[in-house]
């Protein structure tokens, strides 16, 4: 911070922050439903080219993509917040009283968002020359059903090799993200032939064979460190109680922060998925057989950056020298890919504080919101390197 | 037969049949879906007046009940044939070419009613006098959740103490039914606190307990003979999957010929509900426990009148004496209550042939359905002694 464009770029974080909040209104005034985020996408397209980014783009999975070029191109830091929200609803009212603002998304990820900008502004105005590239990025899909697409996108398909470090924006507050819950949910659908419940009895029932393998999924052992759990959170099935169904399903969610007890814990799941089946089928004497077709419907590949790796260590030392010490926590959140990659990656708070994440009546309080601000500028020109 | 009435009364049956069929086609015009029968029960109660009966009356249940004194106040049969259809949708469209009837209840049990109208008529026009009494009966609410509640009103309610004999017309063909399939049904309900999938992992699931409760069900031996049943046939339950639910619920059905083997499966599923939910409750250590309500809300009575008993061996015989000889078998009818109260209870075919039971294509074939008629009223006489 000794480096004058460094401290003119703080300052900038702290003096914009009255710009910083208009934008973050302004933004969260365009609805972005999950899988409806092109409005706000195209704002930040317009946002990210007045800022002066460089070749400002959106991939093919929606993801809104500027460059700030270092003297050369690697490494290349992505500085990322997500667009969408979670409510389907796309009805947005933002309302402000002094330093309180109320509305869906208002932290969860507007805040990112005006937070990127606020960076891209600061950097610009304090006329930061990092020696690695910033990549921009307003991307999609990081809520619920969207299944961190815009990132699987981003790593995969749109910038495959071309990233060396990550960092996110997500919500308020200054905490330090650096474990990435991984998870993997399941829609299993179970079929037979179905029949009468007294004149076909005998034949192997869908419900009771998705009963047993509840029962068994209900007995799985996990370990508490790394957390792993699992959860049978919906249930079908069935047209009459006399009648033998034809089909059941259910969802299942499993998660942990540790790649290896995830896969181990899907490994038992699907196997006990089939047992349950077998046993259905053998308990009847395959009379009238059912079968199980697990899905996946949904994937958030788990990870970690350690603790003691130079990303981790970077973004505890910066918010020390900001005044603020934070400790580093676990979470679901645009990282998970990178992390997956064993690409250093984190997320972080974008500072003030607020309540009411996913309801319709979610609040930030900007009260010394600059502070998160101010250390989104400087990890930006720190990792840059 | 030899009684010149009797042989009246016969000869009367065959020659009104075309009068049956058509009674058979107008009632069934009336539509009569569960727990609104009365539209039908009015023109029945006006067409037990009009031929003759004493004492025409509905009870609080909706029966529809007339009374053809004999000599004797005692014995008193009860003849009967149910009012209402599985239809919930009160449209009625009934047509016929030839000798094919077709439309939505129009053998089960529009048959039975014009059976009973029948047998009122033939009596009548061949001036039979019976020792004891004929009690005719209308009834309401014998499919699915009806729950045979015409029955159980006029048996426990209308007229406890009163029915020494009874007799029901249900659906086409020469069958006679002797034992009565006896069925509960549960709707059990499941609670828990619930909570996030992640953040609240290590609480109580409903939807698990509910597996382990399944999963028992699955493996419950039941005897072969007396045949004996169980059946989940609808489940749901939960909010999203990721939630930990609040709520599961499932409903289960168990048939029984044999009254001692329904409640010995009856208790087997109250302790497995419950065993379920404390190995739930254990396996979690106790933090935010769940509970089941089981609910009972269907109750049939099982029940048997033995083989050799003198009302199957005079149905057995008035059939041979008509010419044609069938085999006993099992069912679900209104005579389940009688049976269960060990008063002597059949029930017959109305003669003819179909397809379609229960559908909204139901077919009732006329041909030759005199038959039917004819040992109505051949048991009608005979019985009432």
């Amino acid at each position: 911070m000794r480096d004058p464009s460094v401290k003119a770029a703080l300052d900038a974080a702290k003096n914009n922050e009255p710009k910083t909040i208009e934008r973050q209104m302004q933004v969260c005034g365009i609805a972005a439903p999950p899988f409806h985020e092109t409005a706000r996408g195209m704002e930040l397209q317009r946002l990210f080219t007045s800022l002066g980014l460089k070749n400002v783009r959106v991939d093919k999975a929606g993801n809104v993509i500027g460059t700030r070029p270092g003297a050369a191109a690697r490494p290349n830091l992505v500085f990322s917040a997500h667009l969408d929200t979670v409510f389907t609803d796309d009805s947005v009212k933002i309302s402000r009283e002094g330093a309180l603002l109320k509305g869906p998304g208002i932290g969860d990820d507007c805040r990112g968002l005006a937070v990127m900008l606020a960076t891209i502004q600061a950097l610009d105005e304090a006329k930061v020359q990092t020696p690695g590239t910033i990549t921009f990025v307003a991307d999609v899909g990081e809520e619920g059903l969207g299944d961190l697409r815009g990132m699987k996108a981003l790593f995969y398909e749109s910038m495959p090799g071309q990233i060396d470090k990550f960092i996110s924006v997500d919500g308020n507050g200054l905490d330090i993200v650096n474990t990435g819950v991984g998870s993997m949910r399941y829609r299993v659908t179970f079929k037979g032939p179905g029949g009468h419940s007294y004149g076909a009895f005998g034949m192997a029932n869908a419900i009771q064979a998705m009963g047993r393998a509840i029962a068994k999924i209900s007995d799985f052992k996990v370990p508490a460190n790394p957390k792993t759990t699992f959860n049978v959170g919906r249930v079908g099935g069935g047209t009459s109680v006399n009648s033998i169904p034809t089909d059941a399903w259910m969802e299942v969610d499993m998660r942990s922060t540790d790649v290896a007890a995830l896969k181990a814990l899907d490994e038992q799941f699907n196997a006990a998925v089939h047992e349950a089946v077998d046993e259905e089928n053998r308990r009847w004497n395959n009379r009238g057989k059912v079968n199980a077709a697990p899905e996946l419907v949904g994937l958030r590949p788990a990870g970690q950056t350690p603790e003691g790796s130079p990303i981790v260590l970077t973004a505890l030392a910066a918010s020390r020298a900001l005044g603020f010490v934070e400790g580093l926590r676990e979470g679901s959140t645009d990282a998970n890919v990178p992390m997956n990659m064993h690409i250093p990656a984190i997320t972080i708070g974008g500072g003030g504080s607020g309540s009411g994440v996913h309801t319709l009546s979610e609040t930030f309080d900007a009260t010394d919101s600059w502070q998160g601000t101010q250390r989104a500028v400087l990890l930006a020109i720190v990792l840059a390197r």
